[in-house]
């Protein structure tokens, strides 16, 4: 069997629903349609294993309503964690039925440690894990996203795994809040290339590419992509023309501000190369409409494709 | 009630036992005794639940044999959520033990995110969830390790969620790996203080410390610590000398290199302010003396106690 290299599958879903987009599966309980949590509260009592089955349930009939537009979705792990290990159980059962529906799984947790560590989370979130004679994949994402201030030999686990199980994974490189300037965009003391200093945001991008060269794949990207926020487009312009080889999962549009010209710039010359990711509307579209959450998200979903077609294409 | 701030609370344990020790629970499967799984695997068959069940009969059994002496733990969460769902189950297990026995509880989970997705976290963690009328608390740990690189806004849900709930978080500012040098080495552009360039590490220790001010206690360390790496002992007398308000978690003592003369300079010159991380060497001691694991932790324990209180006091 040929396997096809997994930003390669994300790039293909891309192209075939013509939908750069990732759904973001944010599901604070505040974004849940009430009759939904209502139901298992009268189940199950109020508790956290109640709030988790509405989760599940919620966010099935997403990815039913967006499976055939949207190729990709990524749980924010954050919304699962805070309801404890029932969280867990939601987050795998999401990520269980988002790729039994054929949808590319971004998990998203911005891992990061040393060594034998970030080895642990790697098996969890894109490897497997040994129990006697037995292999199991915890949570089996098709990516993770990291955070590389650790440098490389806290990224390399991850980049191992991605080879060994056909995997990806997103670093931050600029995130898309307010306070990302106060690290992210300190200028490193000494001449960077064309004699201008560079920022600490570029020298993490450099550094994903300086490691990721062995994995580039069909479109020309590495299985180390960056996440960088659509808040700021001139980064995006800037950081797109500086890494030729890295995959960009772009946070921020909508809600945050960013605009479908914005995260334009995110694509390379044959509008590939970028996903960008929506949470909050789409998910929550419902509080705005008034009417079902599903048709309400799936409509959200068509707008926004629409928009980011006649933006990039 | 009168309540003891997070960090003084560990200071005072800590007094109390005279051992700034934090043994680090990192359970990957090949430090635990093989009956103990074997024991689980009978049981439960070759699964992740068994595996988890081992770790927490594992844990429990360290807990016991370590409570009296040792003042703190710190699960490191990748190995528990490398057996998915049910890891998730055996760290609250842990922690909820460790709690029950007047442990100080740091879960390593090194988290970051922007708004209201580190609120998710920090409420995972830290503090409370709300479902209809009923408030949990997930893992309610008493500190909990998060990554800067996203700058004040990313950790600010984190030092909220601590003064709410009395709780601590420690930042990574230099980690003790050896790509550590690569990001956050690097030089800033322009005079720091004195007309010497900053390196990153100190630009995120001088951020901490600018946020938390308002959060000091008793002893003089505001809620927001920082993680030090022992194998960095230069640098450890650096921030030791430059963040005077914060409170030090120091990991990499013994397996990565760090001794207690390296450690000794993290204290300040009451001997306070600091606790030093040993995971491996004490909870996998037994591979080395053959005999009981709970015995054998607790010796390695009594010796790091005698070794750290004769380089420090």
């Amino acid at each position: 069997m040929v396997r096809i290299m997994s930003f390669d599958r994300l790039q293909k879903k891309i192209d075939e629903m013509r939908n750069p987009t990732v759904v973001g599966l944010d599901p604070a309980l505040e974004h849940i349609p009430p009759d939904i949590l209502r139901k298992h509260v009268t189940e199950k009592g109020e508790s956290l294993e109640a709030a988790a089955a509405a989760v599940v349930e919620f966010n099935m009939g997403l990815i039913d309503s967006l499976c055939d537009i949207v190729p990709a979705v990524k749980p924010q792990s954050a919304y699962y964690e805070a309801l404890g290990p029932d969280g867990a159980l939601a987050l795998k059962a999401t990520c269980d039925y988002a790729r039994s529906k054929g949808m590319y799984v971004i998990i998203d947790a911005k891992r990061n440690d040393i060594g034998s560590t970030a080895e642990a989370y790697s098996s969890a979130y894109l490897g497997a894990v040994t129990v006697g004679g037995a292999e199991f994949r915890p949570y089996d994402a098709d990516a993770l996203t990291v955070n590389a201030y650790l440098g490389s030999d806290g990224i390399q686990p991850f980049i191992d795994a991605a080879v060994k199980y056909d995997k990806a994974l997103f670093a931050l490189v600029k995130t898309s809040n307010p306070s990302a300037c106060e690290l992210q965009d300190m200028l490193i003391a000494g001449a960077g290339d064309a004699g201008a200093p560079r920022t600490v945001y570029a020298a993490v991008g450099d550094l994903l590419e300086s490691i990721s060269h062995h994995t580039i794949g069909e479109y020309g990207y590495s299985r180390v992509g960056a996440v960088v926020g659509a808040t700021y487009p001139e980064e995006i312009e800037y950081l797109r023309a500086r890494l030729h080889h890295t995959f960009f999962l772009i946070p921020g549009y909508g809600a945050q501000g960013g605009s479908a010209a914005d995260v334009a710039r995110a694509f390379d010359e044959n509008g590939r190369g970028a996903v960008v990711n929506s949470s909050r509307a789409i998910i929550a579209a419902w509080k705005k409409t008034g009417s079902d959450y599903k048709e309400s998200a799936r409509l959200e979903a068509l707008r926004m494709r629409d928009e980011l077609q006649s933006a990039i294409l």
